[in-house]
């Protein structure tokens, strides 16, 4: 039996898209020709969207439709259709800070719950060159831009109270979404749920071991409460590889659905999570002893490069374009005021930092003993292999976030990632 | 030229009071007898609202009307009217928690921006019963009651998230009165602007030299910051003395209009500033020396019991009534989790604490360095006595803010007002 739907939606399919499309005269213009000329594919791989790659003579677009339910389960996991909506409202409101990092907004159909935007060509997601050991040279700078100023200018550094407060209460209608993140993040790989799934046995120890853990789940449930009711910013929500498409020349922020006012570090944790998701996995895909070597060290300065960049332009941000209603300007004109505001940036940064610890550790984790994986670990044919790899990614992730302290710097971080690297399967 | 209002509204007068009141068919058995019968007098001594008390044969109901200005300022100061319609969801929502600490609530009209209530007699705003000296021997146990009960229950440790984000986005529409709040408390005392006023010539120093102070300025920041995005509970957001009628053996909360999902601290601090405010205010009405040495102890005692008690109740919420998304009951089954969860409970108090010391003092030097003062205070009519102690004030305010971890105990809270008062002009 069919989910119920409001009315006015009904899935795309090819017959039904190009009539959509040739309503639309800003797309048609775009596309060319005919629209008996044009040519659709339905290529979504996701789990919640039917998504098509339209070509026209002259150029292409892609559409999102949000599906009633998450494809990967069927009609059996209902899910709201409004999530198209937010991941309009989040393009729309972030396009004037990280425009040129997003693919450009041509339409949103608020009856079908369809977004139809640029097509990107030739990029790829970028988890699948992590496979392939591509290094991307441009990537550091674009993710930092991207992060920094999308965070930045939707924070209370940059807003009014009155816009950001607007702001919140429309995500705050994202609740599904959200809910989403809260239970598969921040719940269910600490506890007994039948969503989970791990590479078992070799895994099962591990899992039952994090279940046990006292001091894992308080500080799991220190970063739930976080998400829950800080309120910093705009935030991308789903910030992984999955969610970057790229060329060597260009990176494009997709996939927004999950967007709300939460903590910043919940984005940046994501990248440094994937990042080393990416560098634990790289032994699985390694043909030849030492092969990956030098990627590995890649996706490691890319780590510490994603860090050491985002903060320097965020705390640039602040420095030169910070007109919202915190810490106000007119209580830090005095050149003692100043200096003391510039040591607070430094402190801000810090906490920043640590709850960036935090959530990558929480994102690493759910990747391996929670519902949805990455292909980086899942490709990894032989299961003991897959184990090893993902054992040593659960021992890094549970000291990052039980033990945050201990890792003061970014070259902390990777420093320790390389030393669970040269751990074997009896010294985890 | 009267400001621009929504069609329907027009202020309420003892003409036009009466046939509103004799269409609610609840208000009108209330009151008994025929609407001939019943007086309406208007008592509204606040800033903002007209207050009508209506009595008829068989009871009493309470009219609270919003005007579209500041009534102390005039209409030179626009304020919206929808803070009436934020009061009245304050009081619907905190009702199943806390209804017997409120009026009870009879109607809200929509289009009047009018809320129906209880009459409380013989009730007096607490601030006079301050100034007079009296001890109010439920009070401590019925403010904490009220502060535990209202912010746990609308917390992410006894809410649904869905649930916490409607009421969250319900209220950032309530972003006008934050504004006030903003302004007032966290920005305007520590710079110069024109609605600033305190004691002069006796205060130009200390309030020249708290604008000139960086440590200050950054405290006030971060708790502006705070209170800007920290989203913990459904806050008063207003609950100072004046906000609380009190006889010996009950205790109301009126006035929530300041009401939104913000940190919980900002309540619990604005009892404690504002009982350490009667404290300091004391020598100046005392007629003989000596005389109100009892009552300051009272003060001073139920300073201690506001926090001792608000903690003792509010944990014992949480381990007893905590079905809400934080801290999920399912990671901490266990016995060696419910020990740890039960030490977290004792560090999200202590950061709790932490708060509220510095929003108490956010708010005491509010009332002697800004816009709004406390009767308690400019009730002293010789301004050198009066400035003593209100010097007294703002210096335990500005160290409470400052170095609030040189106070770990609420007892070394009234310790130090203790010694405080002891010091003489010159050691201020």
């Amino acid at each position: 039996m069919p989910l119920e739907t409001p009315p006015g939606y009904h899935p795309l399919d090819d017959r039904l898209l190009i009539p959509f499309l040739a309503g639309l005269p800003q797309v048609s213009t775009h596309l060319g020709g005919q629209p008996k000329d044009w040519k659709a594919t339905e290529v979504g791989d996701g789990n919640l969207n039917l998504v098509f790659l339209v070509e026209g003579p002259e150029g292409g677009v892609c559409v999102k439709q949000a599906l009633p339910y998450v494809r990967l389960v069927g009609e059996g996991w209902p899910m709201t259709l409004k999530r198209a909506f937010f991941e309009y409202c989040y393009m729309r409101e972030q396009e004037p800070h990280v425009g040129s990092f997003m693919p450009r907004l041509y339409h949103y159909d608020p009856a079908l719950y369809a977004i139809v935007m640029e097509r990107l060509s030739p990029h790829i997601i970028m988890r699948h060159g992590v496979i392939a050991g591509r290094r991307y040279p441009r990537f550091v700078e674009h993710i930092t831009d991207f992060m920094a100023r999308s965070l930045f200018f939707t924070s209370d550094l940059a807003m009014q109270a009155e816009r950001k407060k607007a702001l919140t209460a429309l995500f705050c209608e994202n609740t599904e979404l959200c809910k989403i993140t809260e239970d598969l993040i921040f719940t269910e790989p600490y506890c007994i749920s039948a969503r989970n799934r791990w590479t078992a046995p070799q895994l099962d120890a591990v899992a039952a071991e994090f279940r046990a853990d006292p001091e894992l789940k308080l500080a799991i449930s220190r970063l739930k409460v976080k998400f829950l009711s800080a309120g910093e910013a705009l935030i991308h929500g789903d910030l992984h590889t999955g969610s970057v498409m790229v060329t060597d020349e260009d990176t494009r922020i997709i996939d927004a659905e999950f967007a709300f006012v939460g903590p910043m570090g919940f984005d940046v944790g994501a990248v440094i999570a994937n990042l080393l998701l990416g560098y634990f996995s790289q032994e699985g895909h390694a043909t030849a002893e030492g092969e990956r070597d030098g990627y590995e060290e890649w996706l490691l300065d890319a780590t510490e490069g994603v860090w050491i960049r985002f903060a320097e332009k965020f705390l640039a941000l602040w420095r030169e374009q910070a007109s919202g209603d915190a810490y106000p300007a007119d209580l830090f004109a005095d050149p003692q005021s100043r200096e003391a505001l510039e040591e607070e940036r430094q402190r801000v940064l810090r906490r920043l930092y640590l709850d960036t610890l935090g959530f990558a550790a929480a994102k690493m984790i759910r990747r391996i003993l929670g519902l949805a994986h990455v292909i980086e670990l899942e490709r990894i044919a032989d299961p003991d292999r897959r184990a090893l790899c993902e054992l040593r990614a659960l021992r890094m992730a549970r000291d990052l976030m039980v033990n945050s302290d201990r890792y003061p710097a970014i070259t902390d971080v990777t420093a320790g990632a390389r030393r669970m690297r040269q751990r074997g399967r009896g010294e985890l």
